[in-house]
């Protein structure tokens, strides 16, 4: 793995934790710099029983949040994010993460701009809250 | 970015975890080599109604901590931090992490000294418990 | 700390990342790349009032998953980790982190290979789910 990659790796989980930041309080006009233009949000739902929601472009994305976000209570922390593992090719990289409370796992793509990474994609899956493993 | 960048960040993030392990596991000893002499704590509790404590100095702190974690019950894991975004500029640098459990959001400026990165200022903003997003 | 310690302690938390996929998502065959032939895993349940487990060697502790996983339920992210600390030294290294629920401890040890770096050692100490810190 040569050097740079690391400081890439970083670089992509940053940018995915600016999206955390920029949804749990309520900066929809941080998601412009966060998202391609063409980027695809998907929320596979399927596991709570509800239907997929999906949103393309980048300017969708962020009138999206603007309209669903205010129902979702006041600003706080509410997506922590861990387990990550980042792969970078070139001006392109992925990622997939746990949701802590063990609701969520997120896939995202990223492009890399001449300002950083950017998510292309973003794929949200999400569980019926499990019963804790005891191991 | 450049690649010590990468290691700088991670080491940042370490001294993070440190005194989280210091004060989870009760070792308030180990305090004195996370803060600067002049580090100040501060805990920002408006969000649940009460009064901001400020602790100003790394001994003071180690004392603060010595006087108040016994009430906080056994050794355990009880400050898991997740989505960091660190800013290293030279010889400081800068962190935010989110709480995992939702109550807190860690804000925390660091100083380079010659055996390693310390807080030279930790700024804890506490949350009512959130609802839990659920997107 | 040389440059690619970065790229390795990614690495390493990577492959502590791969290990609760694997065990989460039911996937006991990809736990055959992440631990060493020797690898020894081990349980302290001594907190939570239980007997300690010790599976001695990989593909026993392929085995052992391929028995326990089914009793704790459906696939999901059930294994949260946090607050890493890596070192590295040479083609070994360890690591600790927490479970994010609060509920365990986890330390890794590490060693590098061809395809990359597995665990050697991995030991796992739960707490009784502690009541959470205020501070």
């Amino acid at each position: 793995m040569p050097d740079d990659v690391a400081a890439d790796k970083l670089a992509v989980l940053e940018c995915l934790s600016d999206y955390c930041y920029a949804i749990d309080f309520l900066d929809c006009d941080a998601l412009g710099d966060l998202f391609t233009e063409d980027a695809v949000l998907h929320f596979s739902l399927g596991g709570v029983g509800r239907e997929d929601i999906t949103v393309s472009g980048g300017t969708a994305i962020g009138d999206y949040f603007r309209d669903v976000l205010p129902q979702f209570g006041a600003a706080a922390p509410k997506h922590p994010l861990t387990n990550h593992v980042v792969r970078v090719d070139g001006t392109r990289a992925s990622s997939r993460s746990y949701l802590a409370t063990g609701a969520g796992l997120y896939a995202g793509e990223y492009e890399r701009s001449a300002t950083g990474w950017r998510l292309s994609r973003l794929t949200v899956t999400y569980f019926a809250r499990p019963t804790r493993g005891s191991r």
